[in-house]
């Protein structure tokens, strides 16, 4: 078999075998097959796509030319949920206490966050005490004591997509549907859950800016699990303007204390229970997305799922005084406040401006080496759609520096006034379960 | 800039710019852009084309990016000729002398032969005495005094085509109309000529297979040479069977001979007389082709052309006394008939296979290294659409060995018998010229 013949092949508009695309991952990860080679090969599946069945395969050994999370030890159905990223997405930090607390096994490995995009670890590092430092073992335990955990990323996981998403980055090989979707899926099927909620963002602050393409992606990735035997559903939803209001480490974190009691944003509170809602029916934990919903709901209302949070932080050594006490979570020296230049109807509040600008205070890392300010951030007042007086605040700047006029400047032109009437956008456009 | 920018613009779909395609040539050849983001390029340009302005630049740049030969000493309008390959075809041992004795300046820069296509200066070598190792200053006075001489290929022309085509060759993205196109184009332009004319081969021997694509590739071609300020048109002939009758190195000599003398194979003839008249025209000694053929004629009819073949071999070392006696060539030592095996017409001669049947003679190289025997090959007796009787030779094979059984065994696989009746080939299927 030759690597010529396999790149000739699929420019051809055939379809590749299973030992085509298991010699093409097996050898680029040994190193027996030239970037070269695989660049070109890449650029032929932007033009030519894969086939359902291609995609499963390239996910599977994608999943195998690493090591693989034995979860078998944990009892239930393991559910994990992945957001292809925004901004201000604190959904993780509520919704893994959340369905925990009706019974549903989290074992969450999570990552830090790099860009304009937040890291569940980064967030929870604002708890005084906090570590995901913890042994595999340790980790397996707590889930079946508690429900929930978190560990960081260990282990060679998925190295032939480490290999590839770096050669796609530099040769405009990134956006194609069928190599994303097999490349965050290959991921998750390496992290060992046996079920996967998929958040797939749209809009100006998303990957997939437009609807369609997100549909495409979610798609994709609801076939590959559920072809490689991990029952897998998606939602798509809206990611024009940044999820919730709070964005920055700290900051979040409060925002997820106060969804868990019931009084966070709309739009992050509903979020929270469509996931939650799908995570809980896949584990079997209920029979019909209605029955999962009113149990998540019930559980916020009764405070189970806040006592949820509180167990999980104690477990893994943070001080959960600063759940009771959300004041007491890390403080930034200066507010300031944005006020509107004039009065009119919020109509686009760009997200990943909106990240940039809370990376430029702190709060993000601009490299991987960057180090990251827990208590600096934004909290937004106003969300498209809302009216606003001219001098009134759209926003409050938390920040360990006096100089923030180049945030200030960079807020300005990511947030839209008009003197229409706008409607807030859709949060939910769309769910992707097996046909 | 970028080349990322680059492949992406391209595969999207827009134009790139001069600069653009510029900065991709010079820094690829400098060693500054690595072979993985050329080959996803490439690959962008196999599934996106190229317009015909891109492709008139990325001529350019190749043709800048190495020596060009400086032809200006050289008095009247220096006209190149061009093949795309094929088995058997001696037509610039015939149209070099042809086309000077009418007047027409023809410097030659030529090459030698690799796999079953022959070079013409392994053919020219088989006159004893001949070389082609001459300065550039004795190949401008040859060219001056005696309207024709050639001369084997030095300098570093084109570096950029010769670094492109060998990754092309691994990357599956040889077979591209722009790519094959500005290749050649940017070797002849490299080589000095105000005008080229291009002899496109189509059928089964040939690398375009099909009519259609032959086309494209001749108006892709014809349109790079225009556009920068080389006039240039372009045949389009058959090779779905072998042209003329000899295949091999003092056997095409021979054969030339024979034409020159005006005795030749009507189909190695008739191409010589079309090519050599578009020669004739483009370099202004005619006013049609219809009197520059005449011219072409006459100059067989009357001994001219042959007389100019002679004085060339002679200027170039060559003893001329085997033009006027071809028995003194070389000749192979055993000659072995190929009876036919049973009555019909002959269907197909497959072109290429008849190619490697006279490279496992030893008439031609199997790699770069390999020594070649000047005297063997094949002679073909019938061609497609003549009939033949059972026992009735189909060819002579010139041998130097007496074990020619694979060599047997191949022929007969490739020369295909009907009891139908079929039709000769057409020879020349179109001429493409400035629209």
């Amino acid at each position: 078999m030759r690597m010529y013949d396999i790149i000739e092949k699929k420019r051809d508009g055939s379809e590749l075998s299973e030992e085509e695309i298991r010699f093409f991952i097996d050898g680029y990860t040994k190193g027996e097959i030239p970037d070269y080679q695989v660049s070109a090969l890449l650029m032929t599946i932007f033009f030519q796509d894969m086939t359902e069945s291609e995609r499963a395969i390239l996910t599977s050994a994608m999943v195998e030319s690493g090591d693989q999370i034995d979860l078998s030890k944990i009892e239930g159905i393991k559910v994990d949920k992945h957001s292809t990223g925004g901004v201000g997405d604190t959904t993780t930090l509520i919704l893994a206490p959340l369905v925990a607390s009706v019974g549903v096994p989290v074992a969450k490995m999570s990552g830090r966050g790099l860009g304009h995009t937040g890291g569940t670890i980064d967030k929870l590092e604002s708890v005084p005490g906090f570590h995901v430092e913890i042994s595999n073992d340790e980790f397996i335990k707590l889930v079946n004591q508690n429900k929930v955990a978190v560990i960081g990323q260990s282990g060679n996981l998925t190295p032939a997509d480490k290999q590839l998403y770096s050669l796609r980055d530099v040769t405009a090989t990134v956006n194609s549907i069928p190599l994303i979707a097999s490349s965050i899926m290959s991921k998750k099927i390496a992290s060992g859950a046996d079920a996967i909620v998929l958040d797939v963002k749209t809009g100006a602050g998303a990957f997939m800016k437009d609807i369609e393409e997100a549909r495409k992606l979610a798609e994709a990735m609801v076939s590959i699990g559920n072809r490689v035997g991990r029952q897998t559903m998606a939602v798509i939803s809206d990611m024009s303007q940044p999820l919730g209001n709070a964005i920055g480490n700290a900051l979040e974190v409060k925002e997820a204390i106060d969804t868990l009691h019931g009084n966070g944003p709309s739009d992050l509170t509903e979020l929270c229970l469509t996931l939650g809602s799908q995570m809980v029916v896949l584990a079997k934990k209920a029979e019909s997305i209605e029955e999962a919903r009113s149990l998540l709901e019930e559980s916020i209302a009764n405070g189970k799922a806040f006592e949820q949070f509180v167990t999980f932080l104690e477990s893994q050594g943070g001080n959960a005084d600063v759940a009771h006490h959300p004041e007491k979570l890390p403080q930034a020296e200066f507010k300031f406040e944005l006020p509107a230049k004039e009065s009119g109807t919020v109509s686009s509040i760009i997200a990943d401006q909106i990240g940039t600008a809370a990376m430029m205070l702190g709060a993000g890392r601009a490299t991987k080496e960057s180090q990251i300010d827990l208590a600096v951030g934004l909290v937004l007042h106003k969300k498209v759609g809302d009216t606003v007086e001219k001098g009134e605040s759209l926003l409050t700047i938390h920040a360990n520096s006096k100089d923030v006029q180049d945030v200030k400047e960079l807020l300005y032109q990511s947030i839209q006034l008009s003197d229409q009437s706008v409607e807030a956008p859709t949060l939910i456009y769309d769910t992707v379960s097996e046909g």
